[in-house]
């Protein structure tokens, strides 16, 4: 962990917000090295879904408006070739989120064409688990799903897909303790967030976690000329102590092809959810996306591979 | 988890063993459900590597004689379309094992040419965890890397890759406590076990792990009419605290193809530990293999999915 002062606080409102990673966008606030800052995020859907939505807003979704990231921030001193330290201080989530399966998107979107969104209404201080009506409870573990710095090439690129400079990466672990490195690929590094969720299982599996505005509290380093590849992160602590207490239920895809196995992996685990706990499939799907992991068990016994999907049992209590 | 009574015993030596899947094999040991076995498992050389062995073994290593199992069991009663239930009862480690970089062998084979053998002397009570000189100390977690029934397939069929009735899965988490479910193909079942492992991250990228032999006591129990698609596992409790205290090292790739994404991060990783940790890149692999998981943190996030490799920070303490 380096070594980081609180010397400033900053906030940096929602308003101040943007679609796309565009590295011609003007900085909405510039920082030192060493400063804190307080961002205000709204939702993935931009505030198209609210407390009272139904599933009919789910299928007016408009994509145009899609996960917007506060930002950018300028980072004083930033150059191509710099790592950017992003320490996660604090989350402060609403207490209210929303999960949805949105036709054409998510792991088995084939399998599941139909809209589906549920509700959550949780603790903000995590006292209490999020309760998925009476079926699971779901403790939360609040992260940044969308969080990165502008790419060396102009011009506009979507939000949707991860690249080298982080962006949508929705690492479930980039949460409170943890500190995310980034390659900074521009002068100034133009750092945005969004995308919080208060809780998400390795894989985002239907394609939304917990999707929750919140506020997050950063604070920023700068190591000079480390050339990282693609992010980093130190997680500052285990990463599965809230949810793995009473083990987990896996289920396995083996095959030739990682995606075909994982699709398997989920697929076979949402059947034995349904069969055994009496939930729907649709809800079996949005619970592991939630909650349980992907995990590559192994890629070396050719020519076929093994991804396996944990379902931690305590949420099922 | 299923009520299983321990009603017998039996011992299942080494000497009973074979190198490859046939459905045809003669049962060494025929037992009810119910009943309880202890196997005496050879390491996956098949006994080509003993605790004085060089690296010039590894180069002369005989696949012909790679990965012998134990058995084949006869379970009464079983037929296909039941489910096997194992429960693995009790592991006793050797107290040695070997890590190596086989040629030819591994996630990174063409990056790590050239034959390593590493040998691990550790407490078979798990007191203390197995040194890896004086770079990394890793906690024991034995488990059975391969563990399956015959395939309905007649003939002869290699041990190397896992099938949807197991085999070499090599799981981490088929330790002590857990539970695995195998889905049965043929009369009788003709479960066999072997491959231990003292312990294994998840994806065994170098394609070893810490290759040990033990005595390994299961308890079978049948279901019959399941008709599950793959094996299933229930852990029985957590399973990563023995190593996760002091969080993760994450190294993540980033990109269209999980196998790439994958290899990116090992890749990172052996990078990281090599700058940071002052070690050959080749130990830092060996290490990942042994220790470090790979995860898939998003594959919904179009056209980029993120694999992040975690390495245990305990590990290095």
């Amino acid at each position: 962990m380096l070594p980081m002062e609180n010397k400033l606080r900053h906030t940096l409102h929602c308003h101040h917000s943007h679609y796309g990673w565009d590295n011609s966008l003007a900085p909405a606030l510039r920082v030192a090295p060493g400063e804190t800052v307080e961002f205000d995020i709204i939702d993935a859907s931009g505030g198209q879904l609210v407390a009272d939505s139904t599933v009919d807003d789910v299928a007016r979704f408009d994509f145009e408006r899609l996960n917007p990231v506060s930002g950018p921030l300028w980072i004083e001193g930033a150059e191509p070739g710099d790592m950017l330290c992003v320490r996660l201080l604090d989350f402060r989530p609403s207490g209210w989120g929303w999960t949805a399966n949105i036709p054409g998107f998510g792991l088995l979107a084939d399998q599941f064409p139909e809209p589906v969104l549920r509700h959550w209404h949780y603790a903000p201080d995590g006292a209490r688990p999020a309760l998925y009506g009476d079926l699971a409870q779901i403790p939360i573990k609040p992260f940044t799903g969308t969080v990165g710095v502008a790419p060396a090439t102009v011009g506009y690129h979507s939000i949707v897909p991860p690249r080298s400079v982080g962006g949508n990466m929705d690492i479930r672990d980039v949460a409170a303790g943890a500190t995310l490195m980034l390659p900074v690929a521009v002068p100034g590094a133009l750092f945005s967030v969004g995308d919080t969720h208060a809780a998400q299982g390795d894989g985002e599996v239907c394609g939304t976690a917990i999707e929750s505005p919140m506020q997050v509290v950063l604070q920023f380093e700068l190591v000079k000329g480390a050339n990282i590849p693609t992010p980093r992160l130190l997680t500052g602590g285990p990463v599965t102590r809230h949810i793995d207490a009473k083990g987990y239920r896996v289920t396995t895809g083996i095959g030739p092809d990682l995606m075909t196995a994982a699709r398997d992996a989920v697929r076979y685990m949402v059947d034995w959810l349904a069969s055994a706990n009496a939930m729907s499939a649709e809800d079996a799907y949005l619970l592991c996306s939630v909650c349980a992991d992907l995990r590559i068990s192994e890629l070396v016994d050719r020519p076929n591979w093994i991804v396996s999907l944990y379902f931690p049992l305590q949420v099922l209590d």
